[in-house]
């Protein structure tokens, strides 16, 4: 057989496995969108049976022939195949750890789970959620050993399959930066004399103003509509149905403006991201972002970085205006970017602000450490994540729905993702900084067209997709090794302005931690 | 092996087929419904794929197996299960007459003729869609072939999918009494000095109260929106996603307040059929209606029988006046009866008042007949069918928009359906008659509680699912063979009264026929 012919049998086996992919996300997006909820079971049946398929399509022996026949030619493959071979051969050695019998029922009970989730999230029962989650969390934990410890921990092997070398000792050194350096700008913070106005936040906005208020945003930053589209769940995602068709989800509460605008702001993101990914690599594995902290990088960056930003915030404000005539008659420009950027440690983690955003992550990144690593148990969660909140946040959630309840990820058997939120946020920071050398970020805001700025971020991100690890690709992107004191830096400079802290007090604080 | 061993293994293959028909349809429903367009590609190449996957399993040596082991022991199965061996050979070897490669490249075809269609129709114009359509009508003269003439014509081969035994000697004779009774009944009518007021049923009503009417329709004769959702699309139509979750669509013009609501009446039709199939039957191949003319049965049922008698009218109009206040405010419940029924020649087949609807068919039927038959081609189309609008109709239509391009059916490869909608029609009035025996219908509308009419029909049609050939389900639903007079019957009795027709003419009219 020819190389040519080699890869032309990967190309057919790929798409195939691009078909059953297509399948599966469908039914899981309408199933959490607007599928009847009567028919969950017809779906967990269906999702069951074509998740086995899709196994056994992937752990094939003649997929493993496909993959063998190119290991063979490894040194005459050009870097994109070689790349793909690389991570196809370590996907199939990882999936052919797990028995088939039991991919399948893993499929259907995170099926299952997911839909009892939605109930005791909706009654603030843990003890109905309680049971399904024992079972992934037990999935989990085998499925972990399966794959083999690394470095000693069987949670490094979930870990890294979110994102291609995370380890707990990285992680552990990640998160005690973040704290060392957040927890004393918060304690500056909360001894502040500004005082921010907020409550108008909380006027009430109709749904349908809400929907085209996120629809413009989103717009906006850059997602184009017709390569995807937005719908309502309780919790909002983004998923790749195919190439050109990127869809996200929203949630509007009447009373909460900035819920669903940076909701949306946040899942555009990663829209545009997949929507942007060099067409080079889309019909292959590489077609996808680099690792899932790169694809939170993209979200928070959005979100955080641009939709929080004074210049965006004064872009889209008359829009505001427009839709909202009397709520926000009494509010100025500058008003409304100070409370989008209030500081108030709260309850839910995707409605936090950006410093006590992390600390949110790290809670749940400990107790899935210590969950997968045996240490606590299911039924010690709800306990644990209220002690947790008090000490790193200060505040207790009044019940769980608001509390262990409140995050869709475990419920859908993902553990081992959550980290990925603070790492994209360290991400998009060095990003963030490595850009504003090359462009004038505010200036390009303000004049409402970001095509500049998204691409900037194709030359430097959506190029690559996962043709590298994520620590190479940040290296890459940004011309330095990750440093998480950069994002750090981003958040001292934008607090300090904002709560008028003392700044050379800041200044020599900083000269101290870059030196690390 | 046992019997139950053998019955078992039948049941695990055909849960795999449920689980490829629950991804094509949904994939079909997204597509039509708010898929994105520029992803039209990517959704061509995934149903390729996921078809031929479909193919494959359905054609298998394994499952050629199955079910030659069922049918070693066929005297020794249930009625149930005779009945499924049956339909499974059937269905085998049809589809093993088909090339795996010519039955992919078709899935892909229809996906972008359908999709080629839509802008053709948009833009009135069918050179655009032409070179599809021959595809198409190339592929099904192929199929036809394979499959093999029935009674010397391939194009029975091809009505025989829709509706077990139908033929072209059938339906020559059942469309020559349409002719014979319909065409002579709108002669009288149209030379009727009755003058029916109509031209407020152009009065604007928006669109979102349009879709609610719909709903409200839908619900009140029995769609359960637990079950299934309502969508828009350019042409209404109904899919099973699975057994408990069956969807319909329609189209609103807020020009026109009878298309969307009688669109949702018919779909709505199709669907509580699919949603009351006996549940014994539900989870195999016979948990689907008795035939396609079966399912425009109970379509055509509830959008004329029910949906345009006196009663049903009389129950609604509060909506009606409630929806749209100032649009009808000075017309009445009867004027509002009368307008739904007046009879007038007019382009679109699903707009069409009752009498003229079946002439609409005839003319399809026709040209399907002779473009199968090779007589005529794709190219002639447009023409033939300006010809036969003006002959039968005595309308010409002004551009294909409203002619040869209206209806999605050919784009989606579908040839040899249309005959199902007239002799659906014919199915619906007989089994309405032998209804009326049992119940007081007119009485049950009035209600608004119209269970007694479904579970009527449950006992008499859904119970069954596909158990029965539609030829002997007709037979036990209403006692009676087959005759086509019940539906003209219907008819001359409705249209007298709204014309004033003289009865006693008409009255000794039907002895002569019912004579026959």
């Amino acid at each position: 057989m020819t190389l040519d012919e080699k890869i032309l049998r990967y190309e057919k086996h790929y798409r195939k496995t691009r078909a059953y992919n297509y399948a599966l996300s469908l039914i899981n997006f309408d199933g959490d969108t607007e599928g009847p909820k009567d028919a969950y079971e017809d779906r967990a049946e269906v999702l069951g049976t074509l998740s086995l398929e899709y196994f056994k399509h992937t752990t094939s022996q003649e997929y493993e022939q496909i993959i063998n026949d190119l290991e063979e030619d490894y040194e005459n493959l050009d870097e994109k195949m070689q790349r793909i071979v690389k991570l196809c051969r370590k996907n199939l050695s990882l999936l052919k750890k797990i028995p088939p019998k039991e991919y399948e029922d893993f499929s259907i009970l995170v099926s299952k789970s997911n839909h009892v989730w939605k109930d005791a999230k909706e009654k603030g029962d843990f003890s109905i959620f309680e049971p399904y989650l024992e079972q992934v969390v037990e999935y989990q934990r085998k499925f972990a050993k399966y794959y083999g410890e690394i470095d000693g921990f069987i949670y490094n092997s979930l870990l890294d399959q979110y994102e291609e070398g995370a380890t707990i000792a990285k992680l552990d050194k990640f998160f005690a930066v973040l704290k060392e350096r957040i927890v004393p700008l918060l304690q500056k913070i909360n001894s502040s004399k500004v005082v921010i106005r907020d409550a108008f936040l909380e006027r009430e906005c109709p749904k349908d103003k809400q929907l085209e208020l996120g629809r413009y945003v989103a717009e906006l930053l850059g997602f184009n509509p017709n390569h995807g589209m937005i719908k309502e769940t309780e919790h909002p995602f983004t998923i790749g149905i195919s190439k050109n068709d990127i869809r996200f989800t929203t949630h509007v509460y009447e009373n909460n403006i900035l819920s669903n605008l940076y909701s949306c702001a946040h899942e555009a993101g990663h829209a545009i991201y997949g929507q942007n990914i060099n067409r080079d690599l889309i019909n292959s594995i590489l077609g996808d972002g680099a690792s899932m902290a790169f694809h939170e990088s993209q979200s928070r960056f959005f979100e955080n970085i641009i939709g929080r930003s004074e210049p965006f915030i004064s872009i889209i404000f008359s829009k505001i205006q427009e839709l909202f005539p009397t709520q926000f008659s009494d509010v100025s420009e500058r008003e409304f970017y100070l409370a989008a950027n209030i500081v108030k440690p709260s309850f839910i983690r995707t409605e936090a602000d950006e410093l006590t955003y992390c600390l949110h992550v790290m809670l749940r990144y400990e107790l899935e450490k210590q969950l997968i690593g045996g240490e606590i148990e299911v039924k010690d969660l709800p306990e644990l994540w209220n002690k947790k909140m008090e000490e790193y946040l200060g505040v207790i959630p009044p019940n769980d729905r608001v509390g262990v309840l409140q995050d869709v990820h475990w419920s859908q058997g993902s553990i081992g993702y959550f980290f990925s939120y603070a790492l994209g946020n360290a991400y998009s920071a060095q990003i963030y900084k490595a850009m504003k050398k090359d462009l004038d970020v505010d200036k390009i805001i303000l004049s409402k067209d970001l095509s500049l700025i998204r691409e900037w971020l194709y030359d430097h991100v959506y190029k690559y997709g996962a043709l590298y690890p994520p620590e190479k690709l940040i290296k890459i992107a940004t011309g330095e090794e990750f440093n998480p004191n950069y994002y750090c830096d981003y958040l001292e400079e934008k607090f300090s302005k904002i709560y008028k802290l003392k700044f050379m007090k800041l200044s020599s604080f900083f000269n101290k931690l870059f030196s690390k």
